[in-house]
């Protein structure tokens, strides 16, 4: 449970375990024993009091998570015991929700962290925001930042498959061997050690068509200038997980100007919009899935629940590879 | 001639005037009269060290702008002395240039300062990101910043022509009065007085669905969150008058993730890449000055090149209602 607001970047104090009871599912409930938590940049939103308009977490309340589990108990008739549902359960060994609150899955081979990941709302996430917002088209330049993170990574193998050269932007060696090897990009640039604006010159000399961004801040700034002029040249704006913990106001990008200059457009996009194009989502990236052009890349922490606060500091620090996920496992 | 860069806000010391003989028309090149000059934003990033990628106008040299005048002595076949041409003249009486530099124009009934302003690159600017960009569709809510200058009067009265709802922000009540009683908007917000966010709440309880953004600023981040979410709101990005004088980075919108919770597109253009279309513009914006929905609104300083630095800063400061142009009166 949340116990304090962290102010910048969250510690481990933020958050309390408690004991209690597991709750008796009323008419309507079902009782779900929690399997996997996805660790979600988002979370810093949700602790942080209307901030974005999204409802804070409450003191003293189950901290807010998207996990998935299994039906230990229903008293709903369209849920049966056995069934893996996936919904806002929060970071808990068992959750007691309504029916309306969590969908059904069909667990696939790849287990229950891969639909929080790729077939889950990351996935889903990269696919529209690849494919609706971004539109590759074959043959452009792309850049994904926070391309070793979950979404990023999925964002940038999209693209890939789209026939676009692809450049990731990750922190790190470890990472960007990640990016060249693991997912084919065609280079990578280690925002910790590299020169941004330089390694861009030289990855991207004709500009750069599309940028996919989950970060914000320095990065953002440094790809605005290097959009191909006059050829609609786009900017997915996914994320800015550089500015989430910044307890100052949040840092605009300088040089959006350079939208004027280059002719471009930068755009927003949630994925709860597209609820209803989730099958077609997870329709293509299954298949890709199977034909071994995408993977569920994953960092998983396992253990219970008190794992939680240490996995979400990792996410910001960038310690993950792929989906970060705390999976339970049973104590007893 | 530029004698100085101005660090922020321009002075009248960074340009002095220098008499010299009128120069003599080589092969090809034609001599101009100047008879009024185009007073715009974009000269401040003109003096400006390689700030935004245009090179800058030399120490000594003319000062470059965009002005009209008259063919006095022509070496060029396309062009008869009594022609009238637009182009890059520079702040000047007369001008010698090559034929390529410049256009003839058809003096219309509305005078010289017309063809600068809504005849003019002003009109294009506020007809093609209005049009192209914008996309205005009827009964949506517009807001239109820097409403009162030469081109956002233009680009708020063709959204009310499109069957908008639209506000406009300027500084000032007589501007206010302005946007209201001449142009017919629906509403205006005084940025010196009013506390814009509350004004844009009142004007616009639904929400805004396009947002002519001429000055950047405190004005954009108040606008940013108060996009309509959902509906592809759209920001079109024409200027950032509220930047260009500041001798720190550019204030990038603080609030551009506002961009992915309203699920909105921020856009750029440049006026330049559509010349091939320039005949549709002037023939929309004609026949709209001919029913009398659009005028020509204008502020003339009538005097001599001298007058330019006075012309400028009050450009900055906001004096002028409608397109600032220098009208060279002849001192003889």
């Amino acid at each position: 449970m949340l116990v304090e607001r962290p102010s910048g970047m969250p510690t481990a104090a933020c958050w309390s375990v408690r004991e209690e009871p597991v709750a008796e599912p009323g008419p309507g409930e079902i009782l779900v024993r929690v399997g996997a938590i996805s660790i979600d940049p988002a979370m810093r939103r949700w602790v942080h009091e209307g901030r974005y308009g999204v409802p804070a977490v409450e003191i003293g309340g189950v901290m807010r998570a998207l996990a998935i589990g299994t039906v230990v108990e229903s008293k709903h008739a369209d849920f049966a015991e056995g069934n893996t549902v996936r919904g806002m359960l929060g970071v808990q060994d068992y959750a007691c929700v309504g029916g309306s609150d969590v969908e059904k899955v069909s667990l696939s081979s790849h287990g229950l962290s891969a639909h929080l990941g790729v077939l889950g709302e990351s996935g889903a996430t990269a696919y529209f925001g690849m494919i609706d917002i971004g539109r590759p088209r074959s043959g452009e330049t792309v850049v994904v930042s926070g391309a070793a993170g979950g979404v990023g990574c999925v964002a940038a193998v999209i693209a890939k498959i789209k026939g676009c050269r692809v450049f990731g932007i990750a922190g790190g060696p470890d990472k960007s061997r990640f990016l060249v090897e693991e997912l084919g990009l065609d280079g990578a640039i280690d925002y910790k050690n590299d020169d941004v604006p330089s390694a861009l010159d030289d990855c991207c000399p004709g500009g750069i068509d599309l940028f996919f961004d989950n970060v914000g801040g320095d990065v953002l700034d440094a790809v605005l200038p290097r959009l191909t002029p006059g050829q609609g040249a786009r900017v997915v704006i996914c994320g800015a997980i550089s500015q989430y913990n910044n307890p100052d106001e949040v840092r605009g990008p300088s040089n959006y100007m350079s939208l004027v200059v280059c002719r471009a457009r930068m755009e927003g996009f949630l994925v709860y919009d597209y609820r209803d194009r989730h099958a077609e989502a997870d329709r293509e990236l299954g298949r890709w899935l199977s034909t071994g052009e995408l993977k569920s890349w994953e960092t998983v922490i396992a253990g219970g629940v008190e794992r939680f606060p240490e996995a979400l500091i990792d996410l910001y620090s960038g310690a993950n590879i792929g989906k970060l996920v705390v999976e339970l496992v049973a104590a007893e």
